[in-house]
Protein backbone atom coordinates (compact mmCIF):
# COMPACT_ATOMS: atom_id res chain seq x y z
CA UNK A 1 0.00 0.00 0.00
CA UNK A 2 1.51 3.31 -0.91
CA UNK A 3 1.87 6.36 1.58
CA UNK A 4 1.44 9.46 1.26
CA UNK A 5 4.12 12.17 2.69
CA UNK A 6 3.54 15.24 5.09
CA UNK A 7 5.15 18.39 5.25
CA UNK A 8 4.45 20.62 7.89
CA UNK A 9 5.23 24.62 7.86
CA UNK A 10 3.88 27.28 9.82
CA UNK A 11 2.49 30.75 8.19
CA UNK A 12 4.76 33.73 7.96
CA UNK A 13 3.32 36.94 8.59
CA UNK A 14 4.79 38.34 5.89
CA UNK A 15 3.11 35.69 3.05
CA UNK A 16 -0.24 37.20 4.43
CA UNK A 17 -2.64 39.78 2.63
CA UNK A 18 -4.53 42.83 3.83
CA UNK A 19 -7.47 39.88 4.18
CA UNK A 20 -5.57 38.25 7.10
CA UNK A 21 -5.21 35.19 4.76
CA UNK A 22 -2.47 33.12 2.73
CA UNK A 23 -2.15 35.15 -0.47
CA UNK A 24 -3.01 33.15 -3.10
CA UNK A 25 0.42 32.94 -4.94
CA UNK A 26 2.19 31.62 -1.85
CA UNK A 27 0.55 28.44 -1.86
CA UNK A 28 2.12 27.22 -4.84
CA UNK A 29 5.38 28.41 -3.05
CA UNK A 30 4.20 26.01 -0.41
CA UNK A 31 3.60 23.42 -2.58
CA UNK A 32 7.04 23.82 -3.89
CA UNK A 33 8.28 23.44 -0.59
CA UNK A 34 6.53 20.33 0.02
CA UNK A 35 7.96 18.56 -2.84
CA UNK A 36 11.34 19.86 -2.41
CA UNK A 37 11.02 18.02 1.28
CA UNK A 38 9.30 14.72 -0.28
CA UNK A 39 12.09 14.61 -2.93
CA UNK A 40 14.65 14.59 0.22
CA UNK A 41 13.10 12.00 2.05
CA UNK A 42 12.69 9.53 -1.30
CA UNK A 43 15.28 10.06 -2.81
CA UNK A 44 17.97 12.79 -1.14
CA UNK A 45 18.82 16.73 -1.60
CA UNK A 46 17.42 18.50 -4.87
CA UNK A 47 21.06 19.49 -6.03
CA UNK A 48 22.66 16.10 -5.34
CA UNK A 49 20.52 15.66 -8.14
CA UNK A 50 21.33 18.30 -10.00
CA UNK A 51 25.04 16.97 -9.68
CA UNK A 52 23.99 14.11 -11.32
CA UNK A 53 22.89 15.79 -14.45
CA UNK A 54 19.20 15.77 -13.78
CA UNK A 55 16.63 18.45 -12.61
CA UNK A 56 12.39 18.45 -12.60
CA UNK A 57 10.92 21.60 -13.88
CA UNK A 58 7.45 22.10 -13.56
CA UNK A 59 5.02 21.68 -16.41
CA UNK A 60 1.48 22.55 -14.83
CA UNK A 61 -0.09 23.59 -11.77
CA UNK A 62 -3.69 23.49 -10.22
CA UNK A 63 -5.14 24.65 -7.36
CA UNK A 64 -8.51 24.84 -5.34
CA UNK A 65 -8.72 27.08 -2.61
CA UNK A 66 -11.84 25.79 0.17
CA UNK A 67 -10.79 27.65 2.51
CA UNK A 68 -8.30 30.37 4.16
CA UNK A 69 -5.34 29.32 6.30
CA UNK A 70 -4.06 32.38 8.70
CA UNK A 71 -0.75 33.85 9.84
CA UNK A 72 0.85 31.61 12.47
CA UNK A 73 -1.50 28.37 11.40
CA UNK A 74 0.43 25.43 11.25
CA UNK A 75 -0.41 23.35 7.90
CA UNK A 76 0.22 19.86 6.92
CA UNK A 77 1.00 19.93 2.96
CA UNK A 78 0.28 16.13 2.17
CA UNK A 79 1.51 15.17 -1.40
CA UNK A 80 0.96 11.71 -3.22
CA UNK A 81 2.62 10.35 -6.47
CA UNK A 82 -0.24 10.12 -8.50
CA UNK A 83 1.52 8.78 -11.81
CA UNK A 84 5.08 8.29 -13.11
CA UNK A 85 5.51 8.41 -17.13
CA UNK A 86 8.55 7.91 -18.70
CA UNK A 87 10.06 11.69 -17.46
CA UNK A 88 6.78 12.91 -15.90
CA UNK A 89 5.84 12.88 -12.37
CA UNK A 90 1.89 13.99 -11.16
CA UNK A 91 1.14 15.17 -7.87
CA UNK A 92 -1.68 15.42 -6.06
CA UNK A 93 -1.59 17.82 -2.85
CA UNK A 94 -3.85 18.83 0.01
CA UNK A 95 -3.27 21.07 2.43
CA UNK A 96 -5.16 21.26 5.79
CA UNK A 97 -4.80 22.72 8.92
CA UNK A 98 -5.76 20.37 11.63
CA UNK A 99 -8.46 17.92 9.82
CA UNK A 100 -9.80 21.17 8.10
CA UNK A 101 -8.85 20.82 4.18
CA UNK A 102 -8.23 23.90 3.30
CA UNK A 103 -6.58 23.82 -0.16
CA UNK A 104 -6.06 20.84 -3.23
CA UNK A 105 -3.85 21.30 -6.06
CA UNK A 106 -1.56 19.49 -8.64
CA UNK A 107 1.56 19.76 -9.91
CA UNK A 108 3.17 18.21 -12.86
CA UNK A 109 6.71 17.71 -13.10
CA UNK A 110 9.28 16.90 -16.08
CA UNK A 111 12.36 15.45 -15.37
CA UNK A 112 15.29 17.26 -17.36
CA UNK A 113 18.76 17.24 -18.82
CA UNK A 114 20.49 20.15 -16.72
CA UNK A 115 22.60 20.20 -20.10
CA UNK A 116 19.64 21.17 -21.95
CA UNK A 117 16.72 21.41 -19.93
CA UNK A 118 14.95 18.86 -22.48
CA UNK A 119 12.94 16.03 -21.10
CA UNK A 120 14.99 12.90 -20.17
CA UNK A 121 13.92 9.40 -19.75
CA UNK A 122 13.44 9.36 -15.13
CA UNK A 123 16.95 7.22 -13.92
CA UNK A 124 15.94 4.40 -11.82
CA UNK A 125 17.18 5.93 -8.55
CA UNK A 126 14.57 8.26 -9.02
CA UNK A 127 11.84 6.55 -9.94
CA UNK A 128 12.31 3.91 -6.77
CA UNK A 129 12.01 6.52 -4.66
CA UNK A 130 9.02 8.16 -5.97
CA UNK A 131 7.44 5.04 -5.74
CA UNK A 132 7.43 5.04 -2.17
CA UNK A 133 4.75 7.67 -2.39
CA UNK A 134 3.09 6.54 -5.35
CA UNK B 1 -16.75 41.82 -30.85
CA UNK B 2 -15.27 41.52 -27.38
CA UNK B 3 -11.90 42.98 -26.55
CA UNK B 4 -9.28 41.00 -24.29
CA UNK B 5 -7.31 43.24 -21.40
CA UNK B 6 -3.05 43.32 -21.97
CA UNK B 7 -1.04 44.56 -18.76
CA UNK B 8 2.47 44.54 -19.04
CA UNK B 9 5.03 44.22 -16.84
CA UNK B 10 9.18 43.97 -16.05
CA UNK B 11 10.11 40.65 -14.26
CA UNK B 12 12.17 42.20 -11.32
CA UNK B 13 15.36 40.24 -10.32
CA UNK B 14 13.92 39.27 -7.05
CA UNK B 15 11.53 37.31 -8.81
CA UNK B 16 13.79 34.54 -10.35
CA UNK B 17 15.92 31.84 -9.02
CA UNK B 18 18.99 30.11 -9.41
CA UNK B 19 18.13 28.45 -13.14
CA UNK B 20 17.84 32.29 -14.04
CA UNK B 21 14.09 32.18 -14.72
CA UNK B 22 10.61 33.74 -13.38
CA UNK B 23 9.93 31.46 -9.65
CA UNK B 24 7.37 29.84 -11.04
CA UNK B 25 4.64 30.84 -7.83
CA UNK B 26 5.42 34.53 -9.21
CA UNK B 27 3.28 33.70 -12.00
CA UNK B 28 0.38 33.82 -9.83
CA UNK B 29 1.81 36.76 -8.61
CA UNK B 30 1.50 38.57 -12.38
CA UNK B 31 -1.86 36.64 -12.85
CA UNK B 32 -3.46 38.67 -9.69
CA UNK B 33 -1.72 42.27 -10.70
CA UNK B 34 -2.56 41.85 -13.80
CA UNK B 35 -6.84 41.34 -13.01
CA UNK B 36 -6.34 43.93 -10.60
CA UNK B 37 -5.42 46.28 -13.52
CA UNK B 38 -8.67 44.79 -15.65
CA UNK B 39 -10.59 45.92 -13.17
CA UNK B 40 -9.52 49.22 -13.00
CA UNK B 41 -10.00 49.92 -16.16
CA UNK B 42 -13.32 48.26 -16.73
CA UNK B 43 -15.32 49.32 -13.06
CA UNK B 44 -13.14 51.01 -11.35
CA UNK B 45 -9.77 50.53 -8.51
CA UNK B 46 -10.41 47.95 -6.09
CA UNK B 47 -10.65 49.60 -3.09
CA UNK B 48 -13.62 51.29 -4.54
CA UNK B 49 -15.57 47.70 -4.87
CA UNK B 50 -14.36 46.98 -1.01
CA UNK B 51 -15.90 50.12 -0.23
CA UNK B 52 -19.41 49.59 -1.90
CA UNK B 53 -19.44 46.07 0.24
CA UNK B 54 -17.94 43.66 -2.18
CA UNK B 55 -14.83 41.97 -2.28
CA UNK B 56 -13.82 38.80 -5.72
CA UNK B 57 -11.82 36.23 -3.72
CA UNK B 58 -10.00 33.58 -6.02
CA UNK B 59 -11.77 29.80 -6.23
CA UNK B 60 -9.24 28.18 -8.15
CA UNK B 61 -6.59 28.62 -10.97
CA UNK B 62 -4.71 26.90 -13.49
CA UNK B 63 -1.22 27.47 -14.74
CA UNK B 64 0.66 25.57 -17.64
CA UNK B 65 4.38 26.74 -18.18
CA UNK B 66 5.34 26.63 -21.78
CA UNK B 67 8.64 28.46 -21.82
CA UNK B 68 10.74 30.03 -19.03
CA UNK B 69 10.85 34.48 -18.98
CA UNK B 70 13.52 35.50 -17.29
CA UNK B 71 15.07 39.19 -15.56
CA UNK B 72 14.22 41.79 -17.49
CA UNK B 73 11.98 40.78 -19.80
CA UNK B 74 8.93 42.77 -20.52
CA UNK B 75 5.70 40.35 -20.78
CA UNK B 76 2.19 40.81 -21.87
CA UNK B 77 -0.30 39.39 -19.88
CA UNK B 78 -3.51 39.34 -21.54
CA UNK B 79 -6.43 38.63 -19.98
CA UNK B 80 -10.49 37.75 -21.59
CA UNK B 81 -13.76 37.28 -19.64
CA UNK B 82 -14.58 33.70 -20.56
CA UNK B 83 -17.69 33.31 -18.47
CA UNK B 84 -19.65 35.08 -16.26
CA UNK B 85 -22.15 33.35 -13.78
CA UNK B 86 -24.35 35.03 -10.85
CA UNK B 87 -21.58 35.03 -8.70
CA UNK B 88 -18.30 33.61 -10.65
CA UNK B 89 -15.95 35.21 -13.02
CA UNK B 90 -13.98 33.09 -15.58
CA UNK B 91 -10.62 34.17 -16.79
CA UNK B 92 -8.25 33.06 -19.16
CA UNK B 93 -4.92 34.22 -18.91
CA UNK B 94 -1.86 34.24 -21.66
CA UNK B 95 1.59 35.65 -20.89
CA UNK B 96 3.78 36.23 -23.41
CA UNK B 97 7.20 38.15 -24.64
CA UNK B 98 6.86 39.25 -28.04
CA UNK B 99 5.06 37.43 -29.88
CA UNK B 100 6.21 33.78 -28.17
CA UNK B 101 3.35 32.22 -25.40
CA UNK B 102 5.21 31.34 -22.03
CA UNK B 103 2.17 30.86 -19.74
CA UNK B 104 -1.09 29.98 -20.01
CA UNK B 105 -3.70 29.58 -17.53
CA UNK B 106 -6.93 30.70 -16.17
CA UNK B 107 -8.50 32.17 -12.74
CA UNK B 108 -11.99 31.55 -10.98
CA UNK B 109 -13.17 34.07 -9.07
CA UNK B 110 -16.31 34.78 -6.55
CA UNK B 111 -17.83 37.51 -5.83
CA UNK B 112 -18.38 37.92 -2.07
CA UNK B 113 -19.65 39.98 0.44
CA UNK B 114 -17.64 42.44 2.70
CA UNK B 115 -19.80 41.41 5.88
CA UNK B 116 -19.23 37.73 5.60
CA UNK B 117 -17.58 36.67 2.62
CA UNK B 118 -20.23 34.76 1.25
CA UNK B 119 -20.95 34.28 -2.50
CA UNK B 120 -23.20 37.14 -3.61
CA UNK B 121 -25.16 38.05 -7.06
CA UNK B 122 -22.55 40.39 -9.10
CA UNK B 123 -24.27 43.99 -9.10
CA UNK B 124 -25.16 45.18 -12.54
CA UNK B 125 -22.00 47.82 -12.81
CA UNK B 126 -19.31 44.97 -12.10
CA UNK B 127 -21.18 42.60 -14.72
CA UNK B 128 -21.51 45.49 -17.56
CA UNK B 129 -18.34 46.45 -16.64
CA UNK B 130 -16.69 42.86 -17.44
CA UNK B 131 -18.57 42.18 -20.04
CA UNK B 132 -16.36 44.81 -21.94
CA UNK B 133 -13.62 41.91 -22.27
CA UNK B 134 -16.17 38.80 -22.16
CA UNK C 1 23.68 36.54 32.49
CA UNK C 2 21.24 37.57 28.95
CA UNK C 3 20.87 34.51 26.65
CA UNK C 4 20.39 34.96 23.00
CA UNK C 5 17.55 33.24 20.98
CA UNK C 6 18.39 31.04 18.25
CA UNK C 7 15.72 29.89 15.17
CA UNK C 8 16.37 27.74 12.72
CA UNK C 9 15.07 27.58 9.24
CA UNK C 10 15.61 26.17 6.00
CA UNK C 11 16.02 28.60 2.86
CA UNK C 12 13.72 28.02 0.11
CA UNK C 13 14.47 27.67 -3.99
CA UNK C 14 12.12 30.33 -4.30
CA UNK C 15 13.90 32.59 -1.77
CA UNK C 16 17.05 32.64 -4.18
CA UNK C 17 18.16 34.37 -7.16
CA UNK C 18 20.13 34.07 -10.70
CA UNK C 19 23.45 34.09 -8.35
CA UNK C 20 22.24 31.20 -7.13
CA UNK C 21 22.22 32.87 -3.69
CA UNK C 22 19.16 34.35 -1.12
CA UNK C 23 18.01 37.49 -2.52
CA UNK C 24 18.79 40.72 -0.05
CA UNK C 25 15.75 41.61 0.65
CA UNK C 26 14.53 38.16 1.90
CA UNK C 27 16.82 38.50 5.08
CA UNK C 28 14.45 40.99 6.28
CA UNK C 29 11.92 38.83 5.91
CA UNK C 30 13.81 36.10 8.06
CA UNK C 31 14.24 38.67 10.12
CA UNK C 32 10.68 39.12 10.81
CA UNK C 33 9.98 35.27 10.89
CA UNK C 34 12.87 34.90 13.66
CA UNK C 35 11.49 37.69 15.68
CA UNK C 36 7.81 36.19 15.80
CA UNK C 37 9.51 32.81 16.92
CA UNK C 38 11.55 34.92 19.45
CA UNK C 39 8.21 36.57 21.12
CA UNK C 40 6.03 33.08 21.12
CA UNK C 41 9.20 31.85 22.71
CA UNK C 42 9.43 34.87 25.04
CA UNK C 43 5.81 35.92 25.29
CA UNK C 44 3.43 34.22 23.42
CA UNK C 45 1.64 34.05 20.25
CA UNK C 46 2.08 37.29 18.25
CA UNK C 47 -1.93 37.35 17.51
CA UNK C 48 -2.71 37.12 21.92
CA UNK C 49 -0.57 40.16 21.97
CA UNK C 50 -2.79 42.09 19.53
CA UNK C 51 -5.99 40.69 21.10
CA UNK C 52 -4.57 42.54 24.65
CA UNK C 53 -4.64 46.19 22.47
CA UNK C 54 -0.58 46.13 21.37
CA UNK C 55 1.43 45.21 18.49
CA UNK C 56 5.21 46.32 17.46
CA UNK C 57 5.49 48.07 14.78
CA UNK C 58 8.96 48.16 12.63
CA UNK C 59 10.58 51.79 12.84
CA UNK C 60 13.92 50.59 11.45
CA UNK C 61 15.87 47.76 10.19
CA UNK C 62 20.08 47.59 9.18
CA UNK C 63 21.61 44.81 7.28
CA UNK C 64 25.28 43.70 6.76
CA UNK C 65 25.91 41.01 3.84
CA UNK C 66 28.81 39.25 4.34
CA UNK C 67 28.70 36.08 2.67
CA UNK C 68 25.66 34.53 0.95
CA UNK C 69 23.62 31.67 2.11
CA UNK C 70 22.16 29.11 -0.69
CA UNK C 71 19.19 26.87 -1.25
CA UNK C 72 18.85 23.68 1.01
CA UNK C 73 21.50 25.70 3.23
CA UNK C 74 20.43 25.20 7.53
CA UNK C 75 20.38 28.63 8.70
CA UNK C 76 20.24 29.76 12.36
CA UNK C 77 19.14 33.26 13.17
CA UNK C 78 20.40 34.58 16.65
CA UNK C 79 18.57 37.60 18.35
CA UNK C 80 19.38 39.53 21.19
CA UNK C 81 17.64 42.21 23.00
CA UNK C 82 19.90 45.00 23.27
CA UNK C 83 17.97 47.87 24.84
CA UNK C 84 14.40 47.89 26.22
CA UNK C 85 12.90 51.65 26.29
CA UNK C 86 9.43 53.15 27.53
CA UNK C 87 8.25 52.06 24.21
CA UNK C 88 11.47 50.65 21.99
CA UNK C 89 13.24 47.79 21.46
CA UNK C 90 16.46 47.12 19.88
CA UNK C 91 17.49 43.22 19.33
CA UNK C 92 20.62 42.65 16.98
CA UNK C 93 20.40 39.69 14.59
CA UNK C 94 23.31 37.29 13.64
CA UNK C 95 22.55 34.55 11.11
CA UNK C 96 24.94 32.29 10.72
CA UNK C 97 25.27 28.46 8.75
CA UNK C 98 27.11 26.34 10.96
CA UNK C 99 30.13 28.42 12.92
CA UNK C 100 30.55 31.37 9.55
CA UNK C 101 28.77 34.39 10.23
CA UNK C 102 26.57 35.52 6.88
CA UNK C 103 24.81 38.36 7.41
CA UNK C 104 24.39 41.10 10.38
CA UNK C 105 21.59 43.27 11.69
CA UNK C 106 19.33 45.18 13.63
CA UNK C 107 15.84 45.70 14.32
CA UNK C 108 14.20 48.56 16.07
CA UNK C 109 10.79 47.77 17.21
CA UNK C 110 7.68 50.02 18.80
CA UNK C 111 5.01 48.67 20.88
CA UNK C 112 2.13 50.74 20.05
CA UNK C 113 -1.84 50.52 20.38
CA UNK C 114 -3.88 48.45 18.28
CA UNK C 115 -6.33 51.45 18.20
CA UNK C 116 -4.09 54.05 16.85
CA UNK C 117 -1.11 52.62 16.14
CA UNK C 118 0.67 55.26 18.30
CA UNK C 119 3.72 54.13 20.60
CA UNK C 120 2.35 53.12 24.19
CA UNK C 121 4.53 52.79 27.71
CA UNK C 122 5.40 48.62 26.85
CA UNK C 123 3.32 46.57 29.55
CA UNK C 124 5.35 44.92 32.09
CA UNK C 125 4.36 41.06 31.21
CA UNK C 126 6.15 42.29 27.58
CA UNK C 127 9.01 43.37 29.30
CA UNK C 128 9.77 40.68 31.35
CA UNK C 129 9.54 38.28 28.98
CA UNK C 130 11.91 40.07 26.25
CA UNK C 131 14.21 40.45 29.16
CA UNK C 132 14.95 37.04 29.56
CA UNK C 133 17.20 37.60 26.14
CA UNK C 134 17.91 41.10 27.17
CA UNK D 1 24.44 70.20 -9.78
CA UNK D 2 23.62 66.73 -9.58
CA UNK D 3 20.75 65.17 -10.40
CA UNK D 4 18.29 62.24 -8.95
CA UNK D 5 16.44 59.39 -10.36
CA UNK D 6 12.94 58.43 -9.30
CA UNK D 7 11.14 55.22 -10.40
CA UNK D 8 7.40 55.11 -9.69
CA UNK D 9 5.70 51.90 -8.84
CA UNK D 10 2.35 50.94 -7.64
CA UNK D 11 1.91 48.81 -4.86
CA UNK D 12 0.64 45.27 -5.56
CA UNK D 13 -1.75 43.54 -3.59
CA UNK D 14 0.07 40.75 -2.18
CA UNK D 15 2.76 42.85 -1.17
CA UNK D 16 0.53 44.02 1.62
CA UNK D 17 0.38 42.56 5.44
CA UNK D 18 -2.53 41.95 7.72
CA UNK D 19 -2.26 45.34 8.54
CA UNK D 20 -3.37 46.72 5.15
CA UNK D 21 0.39 48.15 4.41
CA UNK D 22 3.42 47.07 2.56
CA UNK D 23 5.18 44.12 4.33
CA UNK D 24 8.63 45.52 5.52
CA UNK D 25 10.93 43.45 3.73
CA UNK D 26 9.21 44.67 0.66
CA UNK D 27 10.32 48.17 0.62
CA UNK D 28 14.02 46.52 0.33
CA UNK D 29 12.50 44.92 -2.70
CA UNK D 30 11.31 48.29 -4.17
CA UNK D 31 15.06 49.76 -3.46
CA UNK D 32 16.23 46.96 -5.79
CA UNK D 33 13.99 47.64 -8.61
CA UNK D 34 14.71 51.13 -8.56
CA UNK D 35 18.08 50.86 -8.71
CA UNK D 36 18.26 48.97 -11.41
CA UNK D 37 16.20 51.53 -13.35
CA UNK D 38 18.70 54.22 -12.35
CA UNK D 39 21.03 51.46 -13.91
CA UNK D 40 19.20 51.07 -16.89
CA UNK D 41 18.99 54.84 -17.30
CA UNK D 42 22.58 55.97 -16.40
CA UNK D 43 24.57 52.67 -17.80
CA UNK D 44 22.24 50.42 -19.59
CA UNK D 45 20.41 47.25 -18.82
CA UNK D 46 21.68 45.32 -15.80
CA UNK D 47 22.79 41.79 -18.13
CA UNK D 48 25.05 44.08 -20.14
CA UNK D 49 26.96 44.76 -17.43
CA UNK D 50 27.04 40.79 -16.46
CA UNK D 51 27.96 40.20 -19.94
CA UNK D 52 31.11 42.54 -19.73
CA UNK D 53 31.94 40.80 -16.82
CA UNK D 54 31.29 43.00 -13.91
CA UNK D 55 28.45 42.69 -11.56
CA UNK D 56 27.45 44.80 -8.41
CA UNK D 57 26.25 43.21 -4.93
CA UNK D 58 24.85 44.56 -1.77
CA UNK D 59 27.02 45.24 1.19
CA UNK D 60 24.85 46.63 3.33
CA UNK D 61 21.14 48.08 3.72
CA UNK D 62 19.74 50.42 5.86
CA UNK D 63 15.85 51.60 5.96
CA UNK D 64 13.45 53.97 8.45
CA UNK D 65 9.86 53.28 8.62
CA UNK D 66 7.97 57.08 8.67
CA UNK D 67 4.56 56.30 7.29
CA UNK D 68 3.01 53.18 5.88
CA UNK D 69 2.44 52.49 2.09
CA UNK D 70 -1.00 50.93 1.09
CA UNK D 71 -2.24 48.67 -1.47
CA UNK D 72 -2.75 50.09 -5.05
CA UNK D 73 -0.57 53.64 -4.10
CA UNK D 74 1.58 54.91 -6.44
CA UNK D 75 4.79 55.56 -4.87
CA UNK D 76 7.75 57.36 -6.05
CA UNK D 77 11.42 56.41 -5.34
CA UNK D 78 14.16 58.46 -5.47
CA UNK D 79 17.53 57.57 -5.69
CA UNK D 80 20.95 59.76 -5.21
CA UNK D 81 24.18 58.67 -5.44
CA UNK D 82 26.11 59.76 -2.29
CA UNK D 83 29.79 58.94 -2.97
CA UNK D 84 31.65 56.54 -5.55
CA UNK D 85 34.68 54.82 -4.28
CA UNK D 86 37.28 52.61 -6.11
CA UNK D 87 34.67 49.75 -5.76
CA UNK D 88 31.75 50.98 -4.18
CA UNK D 89 28.68 52.75 -4.32
CA UNK D 90 26.77 54.73 -1.99
CA UNK D 91 23.04 55.25 -2.68
CA UNK D 92 20.55 57.39 -0.62
CA UNK D 93 16.23 56.47 -0.97
CA UNK D 94 13.73 58.40 -0.36
CA UNK D 95 10.35 56.72 -1.18
CA UNK D 96 6.96 59.09 -0.95
CA UNK D 97 3.29 58.80 -2.20
CA UNK D 98 2.79 62.57 -3.51
CA UNK D 99 4.34 65.18 -1.71
CA UNK D 100 4.42 62.52 1.79
CA UNK D 101 8.16 60.83 2.87
CA UNK D 102 7.27 57.42 3.81
CA UNK D 103 10.35 55.29 3.68
CA UNK D 104 14.30 56.60 3.88
CA UNK D 105 17.29 53.91 3.15
CA UNK D 106 20.09 53.63 1.96
CA UNK D 107 22.08 50.62 -0.41
CA UNK D 108 25.85 50.51 -0.39
CA UNK D 109 26.97 48.37 -3.26
CA UNK D 110 30.27 47.02 -4.49
CA UNK D 111 31.51 46.10 -7.68
CA UNK D 112 32.84 42.82 -8.41
CA UNK D 113 33.97 40.47 -11.03
CA UNK D 114 31.54 37.77 -12.65
CA UNK D 115 34.35 35.38 -12.45
CA UNK D 116 35.00 35.10 -8.74
CA UNK D 117 32.79 37.95 -7.53
CA UNK D 118 36.32 39.68 -5.69
CA UNK D 119 35.93 43.80 -5.49
CA UNK D 120 37.28 45.58 -8.64
CA UNK D 121 37.89 48.57 -9.57
CA UNK D 122 34.78 50.01 -11.16
CA UNK D 123 35.11 50.64 -15.14
CA UNK D 124 35.47 53.91 -16.17
CA UNK D 125 31.67 53.26 -18.37
CA UNK D 126 30.15 53.08 -14.96
CA UNK D 127 31.12 55.64 -12.89
CA UNK D 128 30.89 58.46 -15.78
CA UNK D 129 27.34 56.79 -15.87
CA UNK D 130 26.73 56.93 -12.13
CA UNK D 131 27.81 60.36 -11.64
CA UNK D 132 25.19 61.53 -13.48
CA UNK D 133 22.84 61.08 -10.44
CA UNK D 134 26.05 62.01 -7.62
Amino acid sequence: MADSYVHELRVRYGECDPQGIVFNANYLLYFDVAFTELWRDAIGPWQEMNDRGFDAVVGSAALVFRSPARFDDVLGIELRIEELGRSSINTSIRISRGGELLVEGALHHVVVSTGDFKPVAMPAWIRTGLERYA
